[in-house]
């Protein structure tokens, strides 16, 4: 399977916002911009939260596209704080540019390592739909109903915040530069020229990568909720500001300044950007795939946060930022001297 | 839009199963073949029900492509005789085909008319997914919360039922035919000559067509539920008869033959099919968009459904079968002497 810059597939936040401006009051997704949130129409103590993810193969392992494609999806559900996910519609596109039997291999494996990553996460698959396609596609919706206390409107961040994000950044970076090894392109061999990578140093790079986008957030969205995180969202593909943007939006309070101090990222992966690439890492807008959840905790809850996420689960975490007061108006901003850090596994 | 064979875009149902060999017990769809039902956590007489369908643009006018690509969605939701949904989520590539102004008229169409047509079924889209594609591609998922005797599980078929169907079929060969006629295609010219068709008649069947397609099941469904259905399916990619096999196999009771003894179906559509085509429409097996219902009901109670439809809401239908012993096993069956009847619209 090829890989595809994310930037390239996503039709732009922008032109999407102009695709929808004749329908509704463009209040959609402001509130809960993970997930859609339908009240129960006989009690309205139950909700239905829902999401929708696809998009194309990233990864040359059909096995690990599929696991991704799975937990990227159930990422959103997460966000809400909310492990349990009722169940999974899978998405799925069949590349017509395949041969009869290259499609039955590639595509039960995909489909394989999407349903193994469901059953770990503790839900099935009930339907989905295929078609034929140019270019395949792996994807699906999580649904899930639950009470009120079940999930978390991301609207109450306070002053005095700390922010934890649960995977480092930089996905983006090692799949294209993994991509463009295997096409050993004129950027790869500048960036070899320059010392900025070695040839073993991408592998690396892409296998923590394949790790972190095929990491479960469900221990953390079991925490996030235990720990009544007042805001929380997963980074995908808005780049880390560009989520942090609209949680500023999605607050209930004024005059709060939601900044980011530290920036854990992959080994290296600032660099080979800096040099070769222009996905803005440091400036917080590269996009990720399935990254981690990046919850706001009251700051007596952070320690104990971090520790039962390390110690019961073995997953890693970092603190990357703090709520400030300012003026008017919402904001999210990353320091001017942030501190890039490098994450060299998402597991302990 | 360009428009493609529905047959085309379509992973076979054979292939599929093949590719979902390795996951799950295989009893995915079989006991509601058009929805997933997943009982809610803490109080099982509560259901969350939901599909997902998305295909390529079959008409040339976009905002009709829209509201065919809603109305198809919902109609598995109706098809479960529940006339409420709760809310839908937009699934949408835009096609890199074309430049940024004919994507961006194109595109706007084709949303406005899913979500005009789905204010038309009382519901809204609250989220979705958006890529950039070679093929632009329309669809979404609907998903509601309902009690249990808010829906239909469609398994209680039982002899003497009297089957009805609220839509004529033939909506691929209308589809196809304009195709043809557009790019003056040799079986078009040769149809042309054997004066099986006229220009003319390819604009009506086609706008029937669009008609049929665009219209919701909603009204059908709400009886469907009031009249207590045993059985009901839409009929979309599999044919009628596909569609009624899937019904057969789904039944709690043993000795069924679920039997066809007429077609309703668009004006001429057989005689085309028949001389250009191989859809195998009068064998039951063509495969139609955004199909109608098709209720099994008591035999007291058919007039009182075809009335309502008809009086109340303006729609017609049609008696096309009954449910009959036999020996052992279910079988669906279309009748040696069934009989094609034309359907001029789908309004009366």
């Amino acid at each position: 399977m090829g890989s595809l810059d994310s930037l390239s597939c996503k039709v732009p936040q922008d032109q999407l916002f102009n695709y929808l401006k004749d329908i509704g009051d463009g209040s959609i997704g402001k509130e809960t911009p993970d997930c859609s949130v339908t009240k129960y129409y006989h009690d309205d103590s139950i909700n239905l939260v829902s999401t929708i993810d696809f998009f194309y193969p990233l990864v040359e392992d059909p096995y690990l596209q599929g696991r991704i494609g799975c937990a990227n999806v159930l990422s959103d559900i997460y966000a809400m704080g909310t492990a349990r996910v009722d169940h999974m519609l899978m998405v799925l596109a069949v590349s017509l540019d395949m041969d009869a039997k290259e499609r039955e291999v590639i595509t039960r494996e995909m489909i394989r390592g999407f349903n193994d990553t469901a059953e770990e996460a503790g839900t099935a698959i009930t339907g989905g739909q295929s078609i034929l396609n140019p270019w395949p596609i792996i994807g699906g919706v999580a649904n899930t109903v639950v009470k009120k206390d079940e999930f978390l409107v991301p609207n109450r961040a306070q002053v005095g915040d700390v922010i934890v994000l649960t995977k480092p950044l930089g996905t983006q970076i090692a799949v294209n530069l993994k991509e463009w090894k295997s096409k050993n392109n004129d950027k790869y061999k500048k960036a070899l020229k320059l010392r900025i990578v070695t040839s073993d140093d991408v592998e690396e790079i892409n296998k923590v990568a394949i790790h972190s986008m095929g990491k479960l957030n469900k221990n953390a969205a079991g925490l996030v909720n235990k720990y009544k995180s007042g805001a929380c969202t997963d980074v995908t593909g808005f780049g880390i500001l560009g989520h942090l943007e609209n949680l500023a939006e999605a607050q209930s309070s004024d005059g709060l300044e939601l900044r980011i101090n530290k920036l854990p990222v992959l080994k290296n992966s600032d660099k080979i950007e800096e040099s070769i690439m222009n996905f803005n890492l440091v400036k917080g807008y590269s996009a990720e795939t399935s990254g981690g959840l990046m919850a706001f905790l009251k700051e007596k809850d952070v320690k104990d946060f971090q520790n039962e996420l390390e110690v019961k689960y073995g997953e890693k975490s970092w603190v990357i930022g703090e709520v400030r007061e300012r003026k008017e108006g919402n904001k999210a901003t990353i320091a001017k001297d942030v501190e890039v850090i490098y994450a060299d596994s998402v597991f302990c």
